[in-house]
């Protein structure tokens, strides 16, 4: 609910408030270029350092972003709402559709460098999926890019013992992907979790990513469990924060 | 999975990936002062800036807390894992027990600054509960300190036609909070939706949640409905990104 003021108090707080108030309303459209320090210092009659506050203060919220040279603008990106239920839904990928059609529909998604290879687990993934000290995983990294916006690098880990020489193991597992492939082996997950954090980048993420200054990462750790309870995959997931709502849904 | 390192190739990356290592290990436990510039540079023989970055990395991802005028500390508040499903299930709140139960067990929690009123419903919170243009909606206002660190402020809006005049409207709405009392009136929630999105946060949040420079917030807007698929409650809630593990599980 990004449209209530909270800043009230301060004169950057009232100018951020007006602004924010102009691009929720539309009157600046996603795309559209918004004043920049000189226009808000001559409009409102304030110091240089007020009118960059305020201005930081959109671009914390996601709502801006700054064309170097040229202006700051309304986010013209429209946030992916990424439905974790239905998404992994077995009619999703047990009828042969990748999980990404809930999230993108008709949005132009590039997945690029899918890397798969065969590893000994690290230790933290060999604890999620309850693997032995030397045991081996398939392991498969890709990075997703909507509309060209780099949105999440992934690194799935699944068991070799399952995995090893099948189609999880090909750079394009095939229609429903991985999820269709395990059921295909008798290991079709069940349950899921995921475990969501929020953080600062690291420098090789702002570089993956793409992110703009002060744009925080979300971390997914999936956990896919076949229906005996036995782990199948783990999959280690940052996400470009400005570039998602989360939805969960659940019964009492 | 904070323990693998991503920032091969630069020497604040070296330097950053070896304290991490040394944290994540217990070399250095919550709590124990890690070393600072000067022992950096003088340990790596590089710049105060080559140090500062490498310092900076770990605070970002939320490893370690600023003492001013002390040192740098490996943060010692253990995240909260919020378990949504368990928490909100109605063996919970149906059991007349705090949904924080299920959050913070033996912690120390304080709940601050409860205000309740009647006010007319915004315009974002008449859309999600469905609410004509005039409608009043009760609120209520209030802040999470766990452990003597504040955690989530929270806003909730329930229909004024539902909650006016009830225990709802008290400060304390008794033993399973405003959920065992809105299933009383005959509204027990069946279903909930939680939309997650991270950001930075805005001035008044970095006060009123205490946040460390580079720390996120995380919002979550969730809609409780009743069985009928009326949406009863919507709760706008602000979350220090460093203070929680957001935890969901589902089925395929």
């Amino acid at each position: 609910m990004g449209s209530r003021p909270q800043t009230k108090g301060t004169k950057y707080g009232e100018i951020s408030d007006d602004l924010r108030e102009r691009i929720v309303s539309g009157e600046y459209p996603p795309g559209a270029q918004i004043p920049g320090e000189d226009d808000l210092m001559s409009e409102w009659g304030v110091a240089r350092e007020t009118a960059r506050k305020a201005l930081q203060v959109l671009r914390n919220e996601g709502l801006t972003e700054v064309h170097r040279g040229v202006g700051i603008f309304v986010r013209s990106f429209s946030r992916i709402r990424r439905d974790a239920v239905r998404r992994l839904s077995s009619e999703q990928w047990g009828g042969g559709r990748s999980i990404w059609d809930a999230d993108v529909a008709e949005r132009a998604l590039d997945v690029e460098g899918v890397a798969v290879d065969e590893v000994k687990a690290p230790e933290d993934v060999a604890r999620v999926l309850d693997l032995g000290p030397d045991a081996m995983v398939c392991r498969r990294s890709r990075r997703y890019v909507v509309d060209g916006t780099p949105v999440m690098t992934a690194v799935s880990y699944l068991p070799a013992d399952i995995a090893a020489g099948t189609a999880i193991a090909e750079p394009d597992p095939g229609p429903g992907g991985i999820y269709a492939r395990l059921a295909d082996l008798g290991f079709a997950p069940a349950e899921f979790r995921e475990e969501v954090v929020s953080r600062m980048p690291r420098p090789a993420e702002v570089e993956s990513l793409r992110l703009d200054v002060g744009t925080p990462v979300i971390t997914i750790a999936r956990t896919a469990y076949a229906a005996d309870g036995r782990a199948v995959e783990f999959n280690d997931m940052t996400l470009n924060a400005a570039a998602y709502v989360l939805d969960y849904r659940f019964s009492a």
